[in-house]
């Protein structure tokens, strides 16, 4: 089974938004089997869809688009979608309730040109959107004597990705045949995709699985999947899998699955009834802004203390003016005594501190851009590191930072070494996922 | 005059690699008076290639492609554009000369494959490479009775980019002839893609200027673009609808181009000689991770506090356990002693604090999940909000009351309402760019 995919959006055409739906539908499409042929990108505008859509099922029996299923005149996809398959628009009922509902639970009257996005071509199949006002739709045409399948999805990323995953892919599954299609996901910290890519070097044979990473910086994945005759066999040689590749990367794995490091910690503080506070500095309220991304993390985090200033690192942390004068502001003896200060003055059972040189300015000879000391302060001990992490942006610089934050305290909670990083000055992620 | 761009890449095409080359072209292009007319992608195919080929050729005059030109035998877009322009292979002497040199320079033999890179289509014109080994070209064509340029360059972005800025855009430019693109960014606040389209209906004529919205939560933009015939009348045309556009808008607009609310605050705080620090509960940290983006915001902020518990409330920002027993953590008596608390704990000049409820747990009849207030504190005032937000998600939450915080600050700094925002039940944004 073939795939083309179709990007709709001036935005993009315009260089505005840079299209990643594409490349996340097709390691999906290809994770379940599909071979996609090619990527289109046109803007809103009727005739550039169509022609798009010639093309694209030209070249495949399906066509899956993202884009242009908003509420505005410039969304066109719908319209063009029904114009190239020769039918009309129908209101569809339940999914204008579900609009409806929408903004009636935010307390919302329903603006009417909302009322557009429940308008889909007549004989196609809503794709319901849990996560937005949208639903998607999928319909089908003849095109060369054969027929064809157009699946169009919102460009909203998070929307899309949850309704491929919800619909499109077992949607895909039920016409692809008999296979069963399973993948497991691991999730790394503390590698490099080229680290990653040398530790996994033979593990996997190339009939045995396929083997992708994928870096959402500072998220970092592995995926295999398997394609294999009955949902068992897939599940067994997953599991067969998984084992070799624990044993090639040991404690650097945090989850099976799609988490942020903010969970996998948030859930190691639940399990083992402890609490965490945070100081920060070049992280600038960052992680206390990633743990709280958590769903119930007020039970393990009460404090977090971002003291830019050295003035306020005494005043609320009781660093002493002596340490910042002897090591400065970005040393490990202030970390450590951040650590303890917010330790001291949250009552939590652990202290997380961080402070380091973001950049552009302020690096020295001694101390360059890119310079960070990670502390933590628990009742019986404590721990310090200096990290190098390189001429890197601002944004990459306290990213980092705070994954290797976190990573110290999970370490911390597993028992693992917390020194798991080279300590020269090789930084320990290379600039490959980037910031979007 | 129009251009396609073409990202040719098996990488690409199973979504190992987002494409960022064809983004960037188009920004450059469209800058240069080159209407971009779409995006096509296709793997490392002779036949691909030359199907995407006569597909960019059918819609513009210029086709730029990016990757395929490295010495691998998978690198097939010179053979392929040479088969398609009906043209030999040419060893290009001062390439070849220039590879050996890179090499020797590095004090490596090159290897074979490498000569490949030197070979060219006859009748092209190099494009020098100065990162790399492999040199773009540039090579003409009639196609439909009507000249073709197709220009190749490699798939390395810093490479493609250096090019592009050195060769390409100069040689565009001598054959684009006389037409101009300008367009201008309003980034605004407190309104929805929707409340937007409302209010800017009917300002701009068809003929005047293309608009277009651009949602990524919680940035919101509207952009106009024109192409006229000299800079100037583009530039006086902008002016002309700048003036109509913000007459509608009033203070919504925050800023012209593509700038967050964390660097307008910023620039007004130095501009004022202000400072600022925060006191967050809901938002977690997000409101100094954010303030801390801005390179040099070390000047104007020296304090957050993540005061995620009654206790910590009490202990570091003296909000009095009366106030906290009788109107609650979530209340406007809360966030104005927060905001005082932070204000004479740092002793910045504003005060800002937010308090609210997340989600998805903690909700109450009278005060739903999405309930927020947001405090200010100045030397002779202070200011509070309440806003209803409705049942979203956590992080939508938490970034909307970052932004309507920031909003409050930049407001006070401006000497604008602080109330810009209805009182009633109804939320300020809705849900479209979300959160990827």
């Amino acid at each position: 089974m073939r795939a083309s995919i179709l990007a709709i959006g001036d935005e993009i055409v315009a260089g505005l938004t840079t299209d990643t739906n594409s490349a996340f539908l097709a390691q999906v499409l290809r994770a379940s089997g599909v071979e996609v042929v090619g990527f289109l990108a046109v803007a809103d505008d009727v005739d550039a869809i169509r022609r798009a859509l010639l093309r694209a099922t030209d070249d495949a029996g399906f066509v899956v688009s993202t884009g242009g299923l908003g509420p505005t005149a410039d969304d066109l996809t719908t319209s063009a979608v029904a114009g190239f398959v020769g039918t009309g628009l129908d209101l569809h009922e339940p999914s204008l309730r579900i609009i409806e509902e929408r903004f009636r639970a935010m307390g919302v009257r329903m603006p009417p040109n909302n009322r557009k996005q429940a308008m889909l071509p007549s004989g196609s199949e809503p794709i319901p959107n849990r996560l937005g006002t949208a639903p998607g739709f999928a319909i089908s045409t003849d095109r060369n004597g054969r027929s064809c399948h157009i699946i169009c999805l919102p460009g909203v990323p998070r929307e899309m990705k949850r309704m491929t995953e919800e619909t499109v892919i077992p949607w895909i599954v039920r016409r692809a045949g008999k296979q069963h299609i399973g993948s497991r996901v691991f999730s790394t910290v503390g590698l490099t995709e080229s680290a990653l890519d040398d530790m996994l070097s033979g593990v996997v044979g190339d009939k045995e699985a396929r083997l992708s990473f994928r870096a959402a910086f500072p998220r970092l994945q592995t995926r295999i999947s398997i394609v294999g005759k009955s949902a068992e066999e897939v599940e067994s040689r997953l599991e067969a899998l998984d084992a070799r590749i624990r044993d090639r990367l040991g404690d650097h794995v945090y989850a099976i699955g799609d988490e942020g490091l903010e969970e996998t910690v948030g859930k190691l503080l639940l399990e083992k009834g402890s609490t965490l506070a945070v100081a920060e500095s070049c992280t600038g309220g960052l992680i206390g802004h990633r743990i709280t991304e958590v769903a119930g993390s007020s039970a393990y985090f009460s404090l977090g203390i971002v003291a830019y200033s050295n003035e306020m690192k005494t005043a609320l942390l009781e660093v002493s003016p002596r340490t910042l004068e002897a090591s400065g502001a970005v040393s490990e003896a202030t970390v450590r005594e951040m650590a303890r200060g917010v330790r001291k003055a949250s009552g939590a059972a652990i202290g997380l501190a961080t402070s380091g040189i973001a950049g552009p300015s302020g690096g020295s000879d001694g101390k360059p851009v890119g310079t960070v000391c990670i502390g933590l302060a628990w009742e019986t001990g404590e721990w310090s590191g200096t990290f190098q992490l390189g001429q890197r942006t601002r944004e990459w610089i306290k990213e980092m930072t705070a994954q290797m934050g976190l990573d110290a305290v999970r370490r911390y909670l597993l028992d693992a070494p917390l020194d798991p990083l080279p300590r020269d000055d090789r930084p320990p992620i290379r600039d490959r996922g980037a910031l979007s």
